[in-house]
C-alpha cells in the first residue's frame, strides 16, 4: 500500500491524504477483484461490458456483394473502354435481391445487379450504371474500363471468420451491437452490473416525500447518488434511512456489504456520525479503513475502507461534498469493478473559459470550484458559484467545475481555466 | 422553407442538398411541434426533460443551520476575542440533530451544536470547535472573534420560496433530482419520450437471429438504430422487416406514422428501394418529401419527408451511412421534439489529432471520415479507417470521426484534424 503523507486535519484527528494518492491507494485495493459474468440477449446488451472476446463465427459478408447499382461483369471484358471507345456487353441475367444468382456471367456478357446483390458466378467486378449507356433491352455500352474487384465488398472483408470482432472489457455501443447482429450473435457474455448499496444514516434525515419536522431534513443524497450510479452503469440498492445508533447502523451496513460490490453510507458530517462510520467500518473486519479524509474541498471528510474485497465509502453528509467525492473516488471504483477496459482512454469533455473573479485556495489542498458558463462574443466565461457545500442548488446551477491544484494558492480573474462538464 | 441549392445526383435524379441546409430545412419543419407532458415520480425522472418550470414551494433550508461542529453564540459576545485575549462563555444547552433546539442562547452563553444542527433562538452565529478551548464541562474559552452569520446556512439560502428552482426544458441530471428531493417534490411533469418507429424493408433482410440463405443478409440497422434512439432519450418501436412491395410496405409505414413522433425506414440503397420509399412517403400525404438526398459521404441517399407533423426519414441501407445520417439528422430531430432547452449549449467532446495519411474529398460534398485514435509521446494520431460504408466493423473499430467540409478537396497527412468522439 502507498504510504499516506500525513497532513493534519483541523481537528488533529488523522492524516488527510492528497487526492491523487487517495485514488491510487483505492485502485490498488481493487486490483485483484474479478467481476462475474452473465449472459444477456443482444437486445439488452447496449452499454454493457463484454465479459469475454467475441470471435467471429463466420465471414461477413458471407459472399462478395455489389456496392453499387450496375452490371456484374468480367473486368477483362471492359479493359480499355472509354467514352470514345466503348465496349458492348450482352445482358444475360439479373441478380434479384435476397436470392442466389442464377446462371453464370459468360465472356462478353453481364448481369444486372442491385446494390447489395450477390456477385454471380463468372463475374469479378461491377460497372456502375453511371458508366453505362443502354443500347436496347439486351445490350449495354460500357464507357469506362474497370479493374478486378471494383464496386464489390469481398467475402470476409467486413470481418473474417475466427477474427476477434470485439475484445473482452469492451463497452457495447450501438455500432458494436450492430456488428454482433451482423454476425448472428443473439446473446453475449457480459460482466454483471456493479451493484452499489446505499445506507443513509442520521436521526435528522427523513424520506424526501415526508414533511420534515423542525430540525429534520429531507434525504437528498440517496436519490442523487442513485442517479449517478445508474449513469455509471451500476445497479443501485437503497437500504433506506437507518438510525445513527451503532446497534442499528452496523447490522444494516453489514447486510449491505454482504449483498453488494460497493457500499456507500452517507450521513451527517458531524463528529458523532463520523465516529460512528469509523467504528462500523472497522467492525466489518479487515483490512478496514485505508483513507481517513482527503485534502480536498469540498469533500474532505470522506472515509474509505475495505471489508474483505468490498470497498465501503463513508461520504460526507453535505450533498455537494458527497457528489464531488462520488465523481473523484466512487465512479472510478465502479468503472474498475465493471471490468471495462478501453484500449484508448478518450479525454473527458472540457472547455477553456475565462475566470470571472479571483478565487483563493489553501496550499496543500485540491479545490473543485463549480462554475456557470456563459458564451459571448466568441468567448466562454466561467463564473464561480460561491454557495456552501450544503447547498444542492449550487450543483444544479453549475455547468461544470475547474480544479485548483495542491501547489496553487488560487487563480486570478482573467485566467483561462479548464472546465470539466456536468452532463 | 429554405430553397434547396440544386446539386445534381450522379443519376441526375434530383438535387442534393448541402448538409447544413438540410438540417436547417428539417429544423424549420419541426418548429411548430409541441411535445406532450406526463407526470412521473421523482425516482423515475432521471434524464427526463422538465415539462414546466419548477417553482420552489418552500425555503431551503427551512431555518438557519450550522455548517460546522461548534458552539452557537451571539456574535457580539466574541468581538475582539483572540489567542492572547480570549473570551469566556457558559455552556447552557446542546442542539440535538433532528430535534428542535430547546431554550434560548442568553448573553454570555452558548449551546453546543453539530454540523447541520438548527440554530437555537438567541444565537446568530457559530464558533467552530477549532477556535475554542474547553475550560470545564460548563465553560469554553473562545480564541477568535466572529461576525454575525458566521458558519451558518441561512433560511432560504440554498433556494427561496417561490423562486424558479429549474426551468422548463431542463434535462434532469442527478443533482437536479437531488434539488427536487430537497424541496419535497415527489413527482414532476416531464415531456413524453419521443417515440421513434422503425420499419425495415428489403426482401433480402432477415432477423439477425436467423440463418441467412445465400443472398440474404441479417438485419443490422434496426438494433443499431434502436440503441442510438435509446441513448438519445427516445423510445424505439420496432415494426420488424416488411416486404419491399408497395402494398405491404405502405400500410406498415402508415401505421408507424400514426403511432409515433418520428418514423425511420431503412432498406437497401438500390434504386428500387429508393423509389419505393419516395412513393410511400408521398402517398402518406402532404407536405411530403422535402429532402431528396444530401451532399454527404457516407449518407448521400437519405430521404426526409413530413406526413402532417410527423417527420419520416428514409435512411440509406448501408449501416455506416445509416448511422452517420442518424447522428446528423435524426438525433437533432429527436432532441428538438424532446422539448430540451439548454440555456448554454456545451460543445461536444473533441480532440485535436494528427492525420496519419492524405484523404481526398470531392468539392461540394461533406465527408465524414472515421478514425482510430492512438496516443504516443504526448501526441494523438488519427488513422483513417478506409472500409466501405456497408462495413459495420469500420464503425465498431472507430473512436470517432472528422469532417472534410464542402469547400475542401481533401486533407493532407500531418494536418491536425478535430475528431468528434463515438462514445
Amino acid at each position: 500500500m502507498v504510504e499516506s503523507i500525513a497532513t493534519k486535519d483541523m481537528l488533529g484527528r488523522s492524516g488527510l491524504t492528497p487526492v491523487d494518492q487517495a485514488v491510487q491507494i483505492l485502485m490498488d485495493q481493487l486490483n485483484t477483484i474479478v467481476p462475474e459474468s452473465e449472459t444477456v440477449s443482444l437486445d439488452l446488451a447496449l452499454d454493457r461490458i463484454l465479459g469475454e472476446p467475441v470471435i467471429s463465427p463466420e465471414d461477413l459478408p458471407a459472399a462478395a456483394r455489389s456496392t453499387m447499382d450496375g452490371y456484374a461483369v468480367r473486368a477483362a471484358d471492359t479493359f480499355g473502354a472509354s467514352q470514345t471507345m466503348p465496349c458492348y456487353l450482352n445482358i444475360t441475367g439479373e441478380v434479384i435481391m435476397g436470392e442466389e444468382p442464377v446462371g453464370e456471367v459468360e465472356k462478353g456478357c453481364c448481369h444486372k445487379i442491385p446494390t447489395g446483390g450477390l456477385l454471380p458466378h463468372g463475374a469479378n467486378s461491377v460497372v456502375m450504371f453511371e458508366h453505362t449507356v443502354p443500347v436496347d433491352d439486351t445490350m449495354i455500352e460500357i464507357v469506362k474500363g474497370i479493374g478486378e474487384g471494383t464496386n464489390l465488398i469481398q467475402r470476409g472483408e467486413d470481418i473474417s471468420r475466427n477474427a476477434e470482432a470485439l475484445p473482452a472489457g469492451h463497452l457495447l455501443r450501438p455500432q458494436d451491437i450492430g456488428l454482433l447482429a451482423g454476425l448472428g450473435i443473439a446473446e453475449v457474455s457480459v460482466f454483471k452490473k456493479v451493484s452499489v448499496g446505499i445506507v443513509s444514516t442520521g436521526d435528522e434525515i427523513v424520506p424526501y416525500g415526508d414533511n420534515p419536522l423542525p430540525g429534520q431534513i429531507r434525504n437528498i443524497n440517496s436519490i442523487t447518488l442513485a442517479g449517478m450510479i445508474k449513469r455509471a452503469g451500476g445497479l443501485c440498492v437503497d437500504y433506506g434511512i437507518v438510525s445513527d445508533k451503532f446497534d442499528i447502523f452496523f447490522p444494516a451496513l453489514e447486510k449491505a456489504v454482504q449483498e453488494n460490490d460497493i457500499v456507500l453510507f452517507s450521513g451527517g458530517s458531524s463528529v458523532g456520525v463520523r465516529d460512528l462510520g469509523e467504528q462500523a467500518v472497522e467492525a466489518l473486519g479487515p483490512p478496514g479503513i485505508f483513507i481517513h479524509g482527503v485534502a480536498l474541498k469540498p469533500g474532505k471528510p470522506i472515509l474509505m475502507g475495505l471489508s474483505k474485497t468490498t470497498p465501503v465509502f463513508g461520504l460526507p453528509g453535505h450533498p455537494v461534498s458527497a457528489l464531488v467525492c462520488f465523481d473523484l473516488f466512487v465512479l472510478p471504483a465502479i468503472l474498475k469493478l465493471s471490468g471495462i477496459k478501453n484500449k484508448v482512454e478518450l479525454p473527458p469533455a472540457t472547455l477553456s473559459a475565462r475566470l470571472s473573479r479571483n478565487i483563493n485556495s489553501a496550499p496543500g489542498r485540491r479545490d473543485l470550484v463549480r462554475v456557470k458558463l456563459q458564451y459571448d462574443n466568441d468567448t466562454w466565461t466561467a463564473d464561480p458559484i460561491m454557495g456552501k457545500s450544503g447547498s444542492i442548488s449550487t450543483l444544479s446551477r453549475a455547468h461544470g467545475y475547474f480544479t485548483i491544484e495542491e501547489d496553487s494558492q488560487g487563480v486570478s480573474e482573467g485566467t483561462n481555466v479548464k472546465v470539466f462538464f456536468y452532463q
